[in-house]
């Protein structure tokens, strides 16, 4: 028998020559099915048994490839490494042979099948061509699945369909992902993670060391790329993945998996170990980027992802088995779900036994870059994860080609929904009549183009002229975090985003007696060597209830707001030059109002605009927006807050605070220093002052009107006292 | 002791004076604390204790009144009815005197005030001025609910606080609602239901007959008015009410609970017996008038209005004592809510002892007008009411001023979502910034014109030029409803909507093999006697996917459709000239693909478009339209389809079906009889045609090419041979 060499386990599974690694579930037999399984698991086994039983009596059904993400033969074939991976786990769990029989007969048809393939006929330039799927990324991802439900089974076979297995689909693949697909699989990149996952599992399974040794080394065994080195460059020391929520879930998978078989096959190696346990890090972190359960959806990312993801099933289940941490069990149960291995079977066992403990949801501050020092990701909280707060400052790195020009964009979570929204990726995954599922035109023209986003743009051109080259050169500096109970803080600065003009960025939750939500403020100050026209929109989700000034609106016909760089898609709705304390705009979400409150500035205009111009084939969500515009200074500062209040119940016909709660906001800018004051309407003052200063030590003392301000260090919360503010 | 003239029970009350109607809970004193409560009661017991206790830590607090919906007094006296008949309920519950002291505080600070009021300040002139609240309507709702809780705790009260609270507030009430607002009182409309129940049930309790006679047979006791008169004239024999789903919910409140109320001290009345049991056949409609629990949304209607909400868990609890109707009890079970009552707690009871069973959602034809020949509601449904498919034909009458000019309109349901869609009321419920929470200007300008419904416009015009007076006067004409398995149709036709016009719509749903779910088949047939433009909107939720025929896009500035009734508020995104098979839409809503398909006429233009032009206070919500538009045309006929198809799971990602399974639709019309052919991508044929012959037992043969078409009766689904159907 080949392929024991090595310690072959990937799930503590049922070949004979398993030899490392925990056991728990009855290898073989029937003896299994008199096991009482925890409900997580037994929803899980009764899930699985009846997609892989409707696939057996659908057949084998392995055809020739075609078609691009979304077609038939696409979607086939992703269900077919589902249901190889499956059957694989269901023959370890239950011991029926028609498991055994029915993946064989699948493995044995693409190894009939692989031999005879070429470069993908639906491949686009763009990408490196996969055998099977249309990119090679599918095919390091059909293989991950694949080996895994192969191994589970592989001992039973004949000898002359296990060498059949082996070399003509197995160890070819290997060779097409690894030597064959060179480029990709010595990126540092997420398609290099998958590749280099399917190519180490089976080096396991096959007992070929080489193959593990180059999946873990690269393909010159130097350790300059390959998994090791992919898990040193790709997060950041807090665990932050650089392109960001959307593909650091992506990219968890084959991290999270290949460990868990590296440490079963490996365990001198101890991977979980490697960089202070960075690969954990990376699955709570990814947990961590979240809010009511779905990724913030900053860069290329699909809103729709939630935690309800395969990735994230394996990744909790590994993690629990490595940490025991009774917060990841509260992630299963939200999760419903989990993965039919020894890992899942200890995860919903501890979850039967009532051993879960809330999540600890938190503000966090994570670095970028493999050092930590390419920016970072802040995330102010207020209340739980689902209902509560959470202010999201993106002050990250570029994050490659998926990433969007938006330094010091911010996003706000109030109620269970994201008022303060990101647009995420023009993109219809897998929907065919969208450009075969892939990203869209309008990924470039819009979605990545700062304007789309809620930062500065001067001139309406985009961060880096939108030069990707450039941008992943730049970073920005966060300059303080402070998740003070009350005042939560977070402040960064980018230069280079345009040539002469660098922009400092303070957001800040601050807890007010008497207001039912911490106010969102946000402070950005500009200073540049020339004078520009300065853009700061906010895109939001909600139906305007109030508007503060007044407008003239675009009543007969809508025009577009510019020519480029995003602007061609915005449609002009109204606009008006609000005046004191009329800057404001009230909104409705799902129940809850939203009031956002700005400091006009000196001749400065505010536009009430749309998405959805110049978008000949409706591939743009029509979302509104409002944009805060300086047509012309050299330096100037944007002071802007979001006010969550209120509640419609439209069952009940009950409203209760629609209106803002908040009698005046100001802002003064004295010695480089700025102070934006605060006022309710029951008269609480409270200020919030910002140094810009990094000694954290230092006091310092300013006088606003009649009023002498102390605090210490970067930033901080002043409460004032009621009919002594000045104003 | 006054008041115990007639026998005065509401609720089975607490009253010593009780004497009929069943009092099953423990009347009272603390034994109740000890009864083991239903989960259902129990847990309304406890939301209410938290309500009502909540007012009683904030005081009695009975404002002068000032402010219109969704103002602070306004909101407040709500509570405070709510608080008055939940305090009532609460004392009887639980025997516990602190909730006595409450209402009795309560009632006594608006005796006090009551007889200081005059017109509200925020009274509009176009509705009747309330005392407490700017409508007279809300007065009566308070009433009804004040008068409940007042029962509850009047046999407790010293005399001088009786005789103050009954002389000063409630005969003071009653008299202003009934003589003091008589035109109100004596009109057949949901007000005047409002009204005398609210006069009535005082009557009961202070044991006066007058206000008891006055509230069942008007002002003259001639029976011509009044509560009786009501429910005879709003409700059609089906127990449909003629404003539409969203004020039948409203109006059956006081119908019902006035009617328990009679029920109770004058059962030889036989009240639910009265007109064959109207009132609880109008209990019944009402549930079957929703979708997912929400009611169909015609005509002038809140969205986010289901069934929970208070007046269906009344009507619910009501009807369940009357009929233990086991469907009853799994609407309760959807709610999740009760009633404080006895009736309530029956509810609890029996749920909790596994006595529900499902409620019957079906199709069905609802007929219009009480003698049930004002047109009629045609609801066709297929699977369940929560996922399954309905279609609903709305050809009944204009319904009195909340009706919408919307003849023969129509709306569709699938996968949980409403897909054809009815824009339902312009109108922010008690949000103050909206208009004061009153119908804002565009349900005049928008959502009551033809334009805004699913229904044919003629010459930019409305269904009988906009004037409601003209639209009472005229009623569709049911011509024919099956609700045969596979091929559910309704037929309908409208004289005098327009001047030299009529038009007939056959809509059907038919099931076919191989395709998910059943299409729905629209044909709009136009008889003219002049040359007109014709205009068929589809007003649909969801996002493009992909557009059949060829288009001219609006890029760079959005036009406006039209000047008027409705025409000036929709944006005109691009238009095209369908030809052949290409005439469809295909959108995406949650996960479900929809496809719009049509039978291109000759030289006729589609227009793509959507809501928010001329809304200069962003007022509108933003939707899509498609619209079939017919230049020049005399007789017309439009034939249309909607199917539902395919999946896409973005957590799996995994999509099935994205594009339509239609291979094409076709139309023969001969000699006065119309013919639709659909033939699916595998071959399937079928055909719906209709005869228009309104002989059940005709029967009818129609040769188209080679092929002789035979079927009976008015309208029928014919399966053709695979590969030998025209075309």
């Amino acid at each position: 028998m080949k392929g024991n060499l090595l310690a072959v386990v990937l799930w503590g599974a049922a070949s004979s020559a398993a030899v490392a690694g925990p056991v728990e579930s009855s290898p073989t037999g029937s003896v299994a099915a008199a096991q009482p399984y925890a409900p997580l698991f037994k929803s899980e086994l009764e899930r699985s048994r009846s997609f892989v039983d409707q696939m057996m009596v659908a057949g084998v059904v392995v055809p020739v490839p075609r078609d691009p993400g979304g077609g038939y033969t696409h979607e086939q074939h992703k269900r077919n490494f589902k249901a190889i991976y499956e059957g694989g786990q269901l023959y370890r769990i239950t011991g029926e042979q028609k498991y055994v029989d029915y993946v064989r007969d699948m493995l044995l048809a693409y190894a009939k099948l692989y031999p005879t393939l070429d470069e993908h006929p639906a491949r686009k330039d763009s990408q490196s061509s996969g055998r099977i799927f249309w990119q090679v990324l599918n095919d390091a991802m059909w293989m991950v699945d694949s080996i895994q439900g192969y191994e589970a089974i592989r001992s039973r076979l004949s000898d002359a369909d296990r060498d059949n297995i082996d070399e003509n689909l197995f160890r070819k693949a290997a060779a097409f992902l690894s030597t064959g697909s060179a480029v990709t699989f010595s990126k540092i990149h997420n398609h290099a993670t998958w590749a280099t996952a399917a190519v180490g599992m089976t080096g396991y399974v096959l007992g070929d060391k080489e193959l593990v040794d180059i999946a873990l080394l690269g393909l010159d065994k130097s350790g300059e790329t390959g998994f090791l080195r992919q898990s040193e460059l790709l997060f950041s020391p807090d665990g932050y993945y650089t392109e960001g929520p959307y593909y650091q879930r992506f990219a968890l998978k084959p991290f999270v998996v290949f460990a868990g078989v590296i440490e079963k096959n490996d365990p001198a190696r101890k991977i979980f170990e490697h960089r202070d346990g960075i690969l954990l890090k990376a699955l709570r972190t990814t947990i961590q980027l979240t809010y009511d359960g779905y990724f913030f959806p900053f860069n290329d990312a699909i809103k729709d992802k939630s935690l309800q993801t395969d990735e994230l099933y394996h990744g909790v289940a590994i993690a629990y088995r490595k940490t025991r941490d009774p917060g990841l069990l509260s992630i299963a149960q939200w999760q419903g779900r989990t993965v039919l291995t020894d890992d899942g079977k200890l995860v919903a066992d501890d979850l039967a036994a009532g051993k879960a403990g809330p999540f600890p949801f938190k503000s966090l501050l994570l670095s970028d870059g493999p050092e930590g020092n390419q920016g970072a990701v802040a995330i102010l909280r207020e209340g739980d994860s689902t209902s509560g707060q959470a202010l999201v400052a993106k002050n990250s790195s570029q994050g490659m080609g998926h990433g969007h020009f938006d330094k010091l964009s911010w996003q706000y979570y109030d109620n269970g929904n994201e008022i303060v929204s990101d647009y995420g990726a023009a993109r219809f995954l897998n929907i065919e009549a969208k450009e075969g599922g892939r990203y869209l035109p309008e990924n470039e023209s819009w979605a990545k183009q700062t304007i789309a986003h809620n930062t500065l743009v001067v001139d309406e051109k985009s961060h880096f002229d939108g030069d990707v080259k450039v941008a992943d050169r730049i970073a920005p500096k966060q300059l303080f975090f402070s998740d003070a109970e009350g005042a939560r803080i977070s402040s960064a600065v980018i230069e280079g985003a345009y040539p002469d003009t660098r922009f400092t960025r303070t957001l800040a939750l601050l807890s007010v007696d008497g207001i039912s939500a911490p106010l969102a403020l946000d402070i950005v100050r500009v200073q540049s060597d020339g004078t520009h026209q300065y853009d700061l929109p906010l895109h939001y989700q909600g139906h305007i209830m109030r508007v503060g000034f007044d407008t003239d609106a675009n009543n007969a016909a809508r025009p577009v707001l510019g020519t480029g760089n995003g602007y061609q898609h915005i449609w002009v709705d109204a606009a008006g030059q609000p005046q004191g304390q009329d800057g404001f705009v009230t909104t409705l979400l799902d129940g809850r109002f939203n009031t956002y409150r700005f400091v006009p500035q000196q001749g400065a205009e505010t536009i009430l605009a749309e998405i959805g111009a110049n978008d000949p084939d409706f591939n743009l969500r029509r979302e509104p927006i409002i944009i805060q515009r300086v047509r012309s200074a050299q330096n100037t500062t944007f002071v802007s807050m979001l006010e969550s209040h209120g509640r419609y119940d439209g069952a009940a016909e009950q409203t209760v605070g629609s209106d803002s709660q908040i009698k005046s906001i100001s802002h003064e800018s004295i010695n480089g220093l700025d102070i934006v004051f605060v006022e309710t309407l029951d008269g609480k003052k409270v200020a919030l002052a910002v140094s810009y200063d990094s000694d954290l030590e230092k006091k310092h003392a300013v006088k606003v009107g009649d009023q002498m301000l102390n605090w210490t260090g970067f930033a901080a919360r002043i409460d004032l006292p009621a009919g002594k503010a000045k104003r």
